[in-house]
């Protein structure tokens, strides 16, 4: 099983999240580009800190939107939203060289991971840069990555709440996020041993991910991955990066 | 001899400049990379119109500064200043794998390309990204690249005016910028021709160098820079990218 | 009959449309506030020529997008998207007096104009900078102004396509723009007489507007303006400002 | 005695301070106004609470730089950042109006407090939306401001270090930030009591200040600053915000 957090997400003054607490937990960091989050300084760091503990680097590409941290959807035109996408990416690359490592995949960020109908452009981008894609399985823009022949990884959170249907219950609704450490644990090791999902419902729904997603933005968010980790280290479940 | 201008130099829904008409001209394009000027669209579509014309495409790199142009000088940290610049060729790379093409090297934009305590910054990055870097004969940046090993390609100014120790009358002062078609061409014929600049006292000064800079910004710009190109084949100089 | 435009749409650098031409044409100014558009400088020299000419400034107030040139709709929290109407109202109104001149309504530009779901955030923030607000008769803008009891001043476009229900074609499709002069000039005129516009069906659509929005960000469109001007003029419309 | 703090420094996603905590603490805040930190948002809660608890508010205006925080110098033309600054202040203010409270003061932040030669553009803007301005004792602003016949309010810091010439060794000097609590209290209450301060060198120079200036960005800060203030409340100085 892989372990990926988002990181990087600071900007210029502005911290947020324990980006060096993370890496000891994580086997993929997500380093935010500079459109929704993180700036050159901030992605170089990250990538010299990952290639120090030998943790795989990823795009965690968003929308040009440092004020609303890529959490509100723009009506982006598709071209123009693959061509930023791109350039993200390559931005990374460039850094990542510097500090001799590699960027290994691509995840889109907030509001983008869920738009279906942007999906398009997060393909055509992946395409470009030959990466494969991090996204949720049932997902539309895990359908629009196979009918390209883009690679995915699939990837599930322990610490949200799901939907029968497999799908994610959307940040804001009332129960989305999960804070209680052993709810948490209890959920990771599920997906992670029996590859399944509690929904709200209560069904018990078949997921099948290759990777866990797990969250820094708070000193308790910290603990939380690290609690997962040590409990599927427990479970014997080995981990490392999803993308070799 | 090769001519280079800057290109690309729009910003969203801005235009600046007529870069289909510049790439008639030159044989070596200067891209914006989103910091001073340019966005992820309009930098994939002059490197897709240069490629189509076999124009080499070098990145124009500047400061975080779009409501400045790049041309105020901004108090960078040398550090953060050195992976912007990486960042933004990263960018410019990416979008130019996308076309087909690639970036070939280093040009510093605005206030950056006069900064002595800059170059530094410059360098390293030139460095990272492996680049020949653009610059002045007599330049502090000229001086720093050779002690660093990184290659340089010498450029000289057919529309600007020098003083007597061959560097550039800075923009702003009266006179620094040379309007007249008949003056600027003949200036061109003597860089590609005798290696020489007249200076602002009547000196006439050795000036070698590898590249001569036009400008497009204007409607008048490109009939100027096509008439610099035409006295250039008529007197039989040779035309090709700096960069082979 | 007012006549309206859009004015002080550059950003630093790069120009945009033709302010000093325009300001011989309208009555009313809708100057750019910096989000989507514009920068303090060009926001003041605006200001200060549209107060020479006693032509009457009110806000044109966008998103938070100089890349998407607040065209393309944006997910806004409506307490944050009315908190930044109110900032762009107030910067204005900072530059304006230092000219001698006031605000005097609030319109919103681009994809906020037309977003049903936002006209709450709009409503709320004229409220608090007790100004009215220009929007299209028959809009959602319009009648959520009236139930707060927000004056409106309702515009209507000589240059654009209407549909039968009184609502404009939106931008995009086929034939939403007119550019023959002689109907648009047809149209302002039967706006302005007969308070009537030709829907795409033919249908004549009774449509009761107090200003006419023009257009100036080429040069054919401020020559249209300029012939706009002249025939309502000449069909004796008396031309002024709606806010008195 | 007046003590005033930098309040609403966060961004968008990104926090920064304990602004509620500093509001029990300080008798002026400094808001800052989106330039180098603050949005409309951050800026009108700011502007509620201090309302709330009867805390003067001014403007915090600075550079159009958030990747930089306003730290580092530009090379502004002067009228351009005349004109951002008086932005700044309209835009605070329409969302202080909206709270039923006030701008009272303009104090520049970060570089531009200190760059003697764009201390016109301040007092210019000063001079434009009728505020006095925070200044250092001794200092070019100070000066300039007196001669423009603009109001001055003098501070003082109780955690910097000071040189003989009354003027304050830079930030990033060695030494130039002091975090010890008792000696950043004593400090305070020989500025509060003896309007003194000891340098550098051991010198005590005379220094008449209005205001001290308190910082609340880190948890230690904001201890600090209760500390100060609870020292100033037993010394029996009466603390009430500088502009009445």
């Amino acid at each position: 099983m892989d372990l990926n957090a988002d990181l990087g997400e600071g900007f210029g003054h502005w911290n947020l999240g324990d980006d060096d607490a993370l890496l000891t937990v994580v086997t993929s960091a997500n380093v935010a580009c500079g459109f929704h989050a993180g700036d050159a300084g901030i992605m170089r760091q990250v990538c010299a800190a990952a290639a120090a503990r030998k943790v795989v680097i990823g795009a965690q590409v968003g929308y040009r939107d440092l004020a609303g941290f890529g959490r509100r959807r723009i009506d982006y035109e598709l071209g123009q939203l693959c061509d930023e996408l791109i350039y993200q990416v390559g931005a990374l690359q460039a850094l990542a060289t510097a500090e001799g490592t590699t960027v290994r995949y691509l995840k889109p960020h907030g509001a983008l991971y869920h738009q279906a109908d942007q999906a398009p452009a997060i393909v055509e981008a992946a395409e470009v840069v030959k990466l494969p894609i991090y996204c949720a399985p049932e997902s539309v823009l895990a359908t629009a990555s196979g009918d390209a022949g883009v690679p995915v990884i699939f990837e599930g959170f322990a610490d949200r709440a799901y939907r029968a249907d497999g799908t994610l219950l959307p940040r804001g609704k009332p129960g989305a996020v999960i804070g209680d450490t052993e709810e948490v644990v209890a959920r990771a090791l599920l997906l992670a041993v029996d590859q399944r999902v509690i929904a709200l419902d209560g069904t018990v729904v078949p997921h099948n991910v290759d990777s866990i997603c797990l969250h820094g933005d708070t000193p308790g968010a910290v603990t939380l991955a690290r609690s997962v980790r040590a409990a599927l280290e427990g479970a014997g479940v080995p981990l490392r990066a999803a993308v070799a």
